[in-house]
Parts: structure tokens; sequence; C-alpha cells
């Protein structure tokens, strides 16, 4: 019988961040440790916040730290995980920033127990198989649209057949400009690649402003766009679905839970669900939620702007849904999230990638690339440390 | 025109704390300084990862430090406190735990608002009048039934004729236990107290054990039930008003935003909604909702288990709605909570209280009274110190 012996958070950050060259700042590492095997996952966003909330001190019974839920719990099997998320969905219960850190642990988890049972993560979740996705790639649009056109030519020719783009302005009232900016980026990739926007919430809670959008969607064959709106406005989401179809409306990545997404899905009347493993509570929420998607006839797939760990935990939440084909790519080599990786998902045959068939997450870690950039970190509570930055190496 | 000059933050703990003896371990209280005046706000719960969240380095656009969209601002009337609430939740839309220091947070903006204009806090949120609300307090049932009947006495003697009860086992399927815990409480208080029932999520999503308690509640009388069931379970919610009408549910202590507590009136049709003003997002969201439950016919009352600063803010949301007359009350003399104030909400004539007249939320601070709980804390980030406990008294 096994069981969590030690869990380290490390805080890694971009020396000499600058906003024009780097797209990621800063991002969470969670090493678990058990059974001489080790695990990895990642916290998407706010990291200082999410380790503030595995250490902090107990609170009340209902705001205790997410490690009082995971450090010394048995780890034999994959209902050992889903009984350690219920306990920190009641312990952590309010502790808001609770699901965000755990849902690194609980990549970590999974990572951690499919070495030990030498089977990927995938496998563990109930899927027999792992169907292959088509990749698509998150290209802004530029400041002009030739600089547009020439970036989804580029996007183009190294091998990737769908792109999300949008940002920079786009539904801001310019139907002119925006326009322009459309034509380019659909004459950059080709009559038959597959486009989605991301509208970025441009449209707050306006229905009728998405809707002067639409046509436009339509003359460039957007397949949909994704956060028309902010995520509570679950009614204009479903009036927005009704009027132009549910399969042509996105959202979900702001989702820190299953309800959460549920109601997107229920209320809100998408079509499409985007679920951030690194968020919304780890892989086994994201699996939920894409077998409830499946059953309500939606589509899920992942959004994930972190690393490659990340990406092969989300992709295993739903490795073995056929009908969910598609996935959200990171491809900028020049990040931080590409570089805590030494392995990564490589485009295969037909420009698909698939889930690794290598035990866990099947991602090795390059710590001796990341290394100069963990952040020395330390909280002081009185006369208790409760954290400071543990060692990569040992 | 003034703008906020300085935002501290104070994390207090009771030392050696005692679960059986205090009702309270910690809290975090937030200091606001502009032209001259000082307005005071208190976080409920976590009060690190509440910490970590105003002063977190950003991450990215919409994951920036709460601090990022206050310090600075322009405050001379309550459009600029609304200013702040919406980049607030832009800004920091991805750092989950934002409500709820920010709820602290804006507290303290309208107290400070209050003094510099010399207005109660409730005149500024746009109410004449602030109509008496009638408290009740808090009082678990006991480990046996006789203890329990003694409890509610006492608080009978000391002048409440409102008491709500729970915990410590009820509501777990022993119904003749219970019952007799139910008939001790009733009978301890006398028949014409009022009488409520926090079941803290006992049922989970299970309507059909709630429905099981259905005679015990109407046998003694019991207005309501709090929480019979998991905040995110809509569907048992609404299942449960259906079938014993919405006026004899409540629920909302756990909401975090205006949307959530929206959700549990519309979709989970509960009629009674308890809104805690220390992690709602603070006064101008707790009295939106106040607004939206009384357009839709629902009761609208507070949660506080903290100090009688909160409590008047609390008050202070919904101090001109007359129909909303109900006010959870904490009574606990020897409380953390108690302390940290040196004004407090009397229990006035007819057994009623009432929002203060003074300027802001009217409530004195006990510095001198609660300085040796203050934590010494320090978060170190590299070289930069983000956060170290200020001085409580410059």
């Amino acid at each position: 019988m096994a069981s969590v012996e030690a869990i380290d958070l490390f805080l890694l950050q971009v020396p000499d961040f600058d906003p024009d060259r780097d797209p990621v700042k800063d991002t969470l590492l969670v090493r678990v440790r058990a059974a001489a095997h080790e695990g990895w996952g990642e916290c998407e966003a706010a990291p200082l916040v999410s380790l503030a909330a595995f250490v902090t001190p107990e609170s009340h019974s209902t705001s205790q730290p997410v490690a009082a839920s995971v450090i010394g719990q048995k780890l034999d099997d994959p209902a050992d995980i889903a009984a350690i998320t219920r306990s920190v969905a009641t312990k952590s219960m309010n502790v808001l920033q609770a699901p965000h850190v755990f849902s690194g642990v609980e990549m970590a988890l999974w990572d951690l127990l499919g070495k030990m049972h030498q089977e990927p993560a995938y496998r563990l979740l109930g899927y027999r198989e792992a169907f292959p996705k088509v990749p698509y790639v998150v290209m802004p649009f530029a400041s002009t649209p030739q600089e547009t056109f020439r970036r989804m030519e580029q996007i183009r020719a190294s091998g990737f057949h769908a792109v999300k783009t949008g940002w920079n302005g786009f539904g801001s009232g310019n139907l002119l400009a925006d326009r322009a900016q459309l034509a380019a980026a659909r004459e950059g990739l080709g009559k038959d690649a597959r486009l989605f926007l991301d509208a970025a919430r441009v449209w707050g809670t306006d229905v009728s402003a998405a809707t002067r959008y639409q046509p436009l969607l339509e003359e460039f064959s957007v397949e949909w766009v994704e956060e028309p709106f902010i995520p509570t406005a679950l009614d204009a989401y479903a009036d927005l679905a009704r009027k132009h179809g549910r399969d042509h409306v996105a959202a979900g990545e702001n989702a820190n839970s299953v309800a959460h997404a549920r109601q997107l899905l229920d209320i809100g009347g998408i079509g499409i669900i985007q679920i951030d493993c690194g968020r919304v509570g780890g892989i086994g929420a994201a699996a939920e939620i894409a077998r409830f998607a499946d059953e309500g006839g939606a589509v899920y797939l992942n959004h994930t702007y972190t690393s490659h760990l990340a990406l092969s935990a989300s992709l295993s939440a739903y490795a073995g849904l056929e009908r969910h084909s598609l996935c959200e790519y990171p491809s900028d080599r020049t990040s931080l999230s590409w570089a805590i990786c030494a392995d990564h998902l490589e485009i295969g045959p037909g420009g698909m990638i698939v889930s690794p068939e290598a035990p866990g997450l099947g991602i090795a870690m390059n710590l001796d690339g990341v290394e100069d950039r963990v952040v020395d970190l330390e909280i002081r509570f009185s006369d208790r440390i409760l954290y400071r930055t543990p060692c990569l190496r040992t």
C-alpha cells in the first residue's frame, strides 16, 4: 500500500519578462512522491496565490489548506485520487483558490499513479484507446492585416491546418477594420484550414453586439466564437446559442469546477466546452465534464496555454472520446512553458497528435533547463516557515 | 479630489487556539487611507490566501493582484467604488481568491468614503432610512438534549427571540435523537421564539434525505432550513423548494459573486438568501443581491460570524429594505471577532438592532486590545519583500 509521501511546489518565472517577447510569465509546478516514484503537475496562472492555498494554516473546518487532504493519503488506484478530490471539496470548500492549486496536484497524482502501474493516465481513467486529435494553434491578430496574413502563412507552412485567432481590439465595433483582419487570416491560412475566433469577452453581456459580427464569421467560415461574453453571462450565452446554433458558441476556460462547466452547457446552452485541466480541478474533473458534454451532444476540447505536461494531462481527460477530435496545442518553442518539459507531443501522421503511451502523463521534465527560473520564495508566519522553495533536484 | 493612498492588511490569530473555547481562529483586517481619513474592513476566512491575492505579482493580464485595481485610484463618491469593483472583476478575473480579499477592501472603502462625506455607509448606498432588524443568534446543538435545553434557556434569558441551531450530527439520519435535540431547543426557547436550522450541507445532494426531516421541522415550527445541500446542487435546491415552499429553504453564505447568488435564487429557487459581505465581493455586491432578491419576492439577510465591523457592513447593504427584517447577529463576547471592535451594535428597543448613524460603518476599532494578536508575517519573492506585517498604529 502506497501513500503520498511528499508534495513540493516550485514557482518559476521568466527573468526580465518582456510581454512582447514572452508568451508566459510564470508557472507553478507540483512534484509528488510516493513509493519511489515521482509525478508532476502544473497549475495555470496566479502561482503565488495557489501556493498559499496549499500551505495556509487552517482557518476553520472548511478553510483548510489543500495539503491537509493530500499528504499522507493512500494512493494505490484511481479511487484514491477521487477520495482525495472529495476531501479537498469539503475541507477546502471556503478557500476559493483551492481548485486552482489542486488542479496541478491532481495532475501529478495521475502521473505518479500511472508510473506506479506502468500505464498511461488515460487508461487509468477508463479509456481503452487514445484517439488522435486535430491540433490547432493560437495566433492573435497582428497589428496590421498584412502582418496577420504573414503570420497565418507561416503557421500553414509549418504544417498546421487549424488556428484560433482574435484579440488586438477585434470585436470592438470597427467592422471594416475587423473584416480586413479576418480576411487576411483566412487568406494566409488557405480556404481549407479550420478557423476559430476567441472574442475574449469583448462583448461583455451584449448579445446584439455579438450578433452584428455574425455575417463576418459566416463570410470567412469561422467555425465557432469562443467567450463572446463574460463567463457568468449564462443568459447571453443561451440567447446567442439559440440565435446562431450552439455549435458556433464556445466557452469554458474560466470554469473552476464541474458544476460551473455544466452550467455553461445546461443553462448557457453552448455547444463547445473548453476546459483547462490546470484550473478546473484536474484531470478527473475534466474527464467528468468531457463525459457530460458527450452525453449531451456537445463538443469537448482542452484549453491549454501552459506546458506539454498540462497538454498531456488535458488530452488524457478525453483521449478515448473519438467524436471529440479537436485539441488546443501550445506551439511556442520560445516560452517558459515549452522549456520546462524535455518531451513534447509532436505532430504525427496526418497532422494529428495523440496521448503518450508512456506511463503516467508520459512527459519527462527538463529540470536542468529551468533550474535558474525557479523563484527563491519564502513565507514566514510568526516563527514558522510555511513555505521555502525546495530543491528541484533532490 | 481624493485617491486611495495606502492599503494595509493585518492577519490576526488567536494565540493557543482551542476549538472548544474559541469560536474564531483568525481574521484578516484591511485598513485603507485617503485624504487624512481611515477606513476598515474584514475578510471572512482563509486570511493568508486572501492576503496573497492582494500582493501577488501579476501573472498575466487577467491574473493581476487586487492591489493593482485599488491603490492610487480616485475615491470621491460611490461611483468610484463601483469603478474599482469593475476593475477587480476584469484584472483579477483569474485569481480565484480575489473576491474574498476584495470584500474586506471594499468594506473599508465604504467606511472611508462615509467618513469623508460624514454620512453612514447605508445612505451613500442610496437608502434614506435604516430600518431596525430582528437579530438572531447562532447556537449549535449541544452534545445532549439537556445541555441544548440549558443553552437555549440562557439565550432566551439574555433577551433574544430568535435562534439558528444545527450541527453536532443533526440530520445524519437518527431521527429519534434529532427529534430530542429539536424538542429540547424549542422547549428551552419557548413557543413564541423564532427557530431556524442550519443543516450545514449534511444531505449533500439528496433531496429525499432532506424531505424525511420535514415533519420534524413542522412539528417544532422551524421556519427555514439553511444549506440542506452543497452550494452547487441547484437542482436539489429547486426540487426541495418546489416540494416544501421556497420560504422554507435558505442558502447563500458560500456565494462569492452576485452571479452565484442570483443562480441560487433563479435556478435553485430558494426563498431566503443569506449573504456574507466578507466573501461575496463587499457591500456593493451584497446590496445588488438584496435588491435582486427583493424584486423577486425572496427574503435577503446577512451571514456574519466575524466582527461587528462586518456586521455593520452587512446591515448597510439592506438597511433601507424594510421587508427584509432578519439579521444574523454575532453575540460571542469571548471571540477574537468581538475583541477587534471597540463599538458593537447593541440590542435596542423591542430587541431590535439598527445600522449605526455614525459616518462610514460607524464602528471604532479596538487596536490596543488586539495588537498582540497580529501575526508577524513576511512573504519574500526572490529579493523583493511582497508583504511584511505593517504597523497597526501608524
